[in-house]
């Protein structure tokens, strides 16, 4: 008898008839005398028209309240679950974050999970029910409800996983796992069967929208072994845990493409230190994340001078030429510029450190396709270069059938 | 400075322009000084949309989860309301039912208010806040969600104002306050400025919609006075409250008429003692509610028999047919004949206790117009009739005419 953790988001529960589909997959291993613990989000669409009701009042809420609000919508989930298992003649019972012993700091609409206190979960399946909670949420210790963000509900099918010593945690979503490459754009990807935690976080960070980083980077602290797989069907899934040795006799483990950056460079500042400091500060300051960084070498000449290349998410361009705009007379940069039209096209692999070469492998691959790289970041189990986005597609599959074929 | 409870029904907050609405008039109260508990219900149609999801996926939900189910509704709207009251600059803060500390026994879906620990909400108010507390919910000892069953958001006010010795409890509905009679139905109908709790409860029960028995019993108990008003003007409403010695000047307070019962009469029914126990048992363990019953004096002759006839609601009048089947041969009676056409016409008001011949008035007022009278039933501030639905707008009236105008 195993006790299983299983995720299921918000497209997995999206009306009734989805929802009478994950009770059937979780009666079945309740019938192959495994214990259950399932963790749903809200609905599809219901935070977004609960959102749209708040907005309808003030553009700003208040984060507590919003908490309230949202909490609601995995609280909808969790009752309508329990119902749909009696139906099946399974015995089970929901419990909202705080009634499961999610304990969270205060930090409204992104609070951090302090500690679980899953007595009450394990009451519940020592009697013989299926427990279902409601992801995204907690409460703090004084019982103010908070939720957890973006991608809360992985985060706390990963945190009970490790407070309730799981021996499965399975994510549930609608696609079959993760991929060498997007396969909407590289036919011949094929599904990863085993990732490492570290390739995961890459490949999340590199545009690979399966999961959140703080989820991965929670399973990672507390060792969670978890299986990344369809509501859909009964395929196995990729199953994410600690690198192992085998795992490095693969160089490249996937190829991924992020069409969601843009380009920015400033021309001319003044090669004086803090220059550059003060243009992330107020980038930062500003909530504008900034992903690729790079500084040419100084210009030789009488008032020496760089041109910085940074990239930031589309939407945050604007916004981000508002900021240097703002800075032009202060730093005496000469102009910005910026490129929209651009794809950061990445290889993940934990094989990189024991393998050289793989760089020029990568460059070598491009440029036989006349594709030109404009920055190019590493770390190391990844390298990323920004190209034009036009030939991403064509960039991307060359790169899968250099390595992954 | 006063302590005032508020409680808004669904209509009253069913989208966010009436949230708007309701925040406004609460931050009125504040700007006076007074400090100001809103108890608000869910939107309109939410309760109704979360109940038919359940029954999409069975027809007979488990009740802990329909609580935890429903209870999302009024948690929406208390966190809009929040952030309404925010958006007009008022400091807000929301309450679940759970977390204003309103205890209640462990019978989902009708759950009796045990307790209530005010702690929470007496701290935010101290702290300059609105609170603002989900109707219809509570939480047992041990922290399940539960909730209050029908009429549940006034019993939530009610009992709150009760346990913070609130200075005045108002019930914010879509209709102006407590009338004479039906306007819609007698035009010459007047708002009633004061009713003692005793007169609310027989106009409750007599059809005037109000609001629930339980809550104007809960009321009565703790002597909260509360006032009826309109969500939709700044009109004074109904104060309900203790009856005084002023009130008996009036002989009658209102007059209502039901024209939701149904006439069952049972013929021939052998006068053998414990013959009708035996049909209204029965009736009760089918959850039917028997309102009126006249039983004739026995007929003479060699089988001594009787005519019973009660009243029961509409919609349960076909179950009601089908108990009574079930028991012919048992019984012996001779047929069940029914009677959906009729109205249950009462006069209330508790001057009728030192006013004699105010009966015998309500049965002459009858006569004149040509109204036959089926059923009477008494008590002692209520005179009720049963006669022929075609005729009961125009013998309410009448009735109207000759006690209140």
């Amino acid at each position: 008898m195993a006790l299983i953790v299983q995720k299921y988001g918000g497209t997995s529960v999206a009306n009734t008839e989805r929802i009478r589909n994950v009770a059937r997959r979780v009666a079945q291993y309740r019938e192959q005398g495994d214990q259950v613990v399932v963790v749903v989000s809200a609905m599809s669409g219901v935070t977004d028209r609960l959102i749209g009701l708040a907005k309808e009042i003030t553009a700003l809420p208040d984060e507590r309240e919003m908490d309230m609000l949202l909490s609601t919508g995995e609280q909808q989930t969790i009752a309508l679950t329990a119902i749909a298992l009696h139906a099946l003649g399974q015995k089970a019972v929901s419990f909202t974050g705080a009634q499961a012993g999610i304990v969270t700091d205060g930090t409204h609409t992104k609070a951090r999970i302090q500690d679980i206190t899953p007595d009450e979960v394990h009451r519940a399946l020592d009697a013989g029910n299926v427990v279902i909670v409601a992801g995204f949420q907690g409460a703090t210790e004084d019982g103010q409800i908070t939720t957890l963000g973006r991608g809360g509900s992985d985060l706390s099918a990963i945190a009970l996983a490790a407070a309730l010593k799981a021996d499965l945690c399975q994510i549930y979503t609608d696609v079959d796992g993760v991929y060498t490459a997007d396969p909407r754009l590289v036919p011949k990807a094929r599904k990863i069967a085993e990732i490492s935690y570290d390739e995961m976080l890459e490949m999340a960070g590199a545009g690979s929208k399966v999961m959140q980083l703080r989820s991965v980077e929670f399973a990672k602290k507390f060792n969670v072994v978890f299986e990344v797989r369809s509501s859909l069907n009964d395929n196995p899934g990729t199953i994410v845990k600690e690198e192992s040795a085998s795992m490095e006799d693969v160089v490249v483990r996937g190829v991924s493409l992020d069409k969601n950056q843009a380009k920015v460079t400033v021309w001319g500042l003044p090669d004086v230190p803090g220059r550059a400091a003060s243009i992330f500060n107020a980038l930062s300051q500003s909530a504008i994340n900034v992903d690729m960084i790079v500084q040419n070498a100084s210009h030789a000449g009488g008032n020496p001078a760089t041109d910085l290349t940074f990239t930031v998410d589309k939407p945050d361009l604007l916004k981000a030429g508002k900021v240097l705009e703002g800075l032009q007379a202060q730093l005496g940069f000469r102009e910005v510029t910026s490129d929209e039209k651009i794809g950061k096209l990445s290889i993940v692999g934990v094989g990189m450190r024991s393998h050289s070469g793989v760089a020029a492998r990568m460059f070598t691959t491009l440029a036989s396709e006349g594709v030109n790289i404009g920055l190019i970041s590493t770390s190391e189990i990844k390298i990323s270069v920004v190209i034009d986005l036009a030939q991403g597609e064509q960039a991307m599959q060359a790169l899968h059938k250099a390595f992954l074929e």
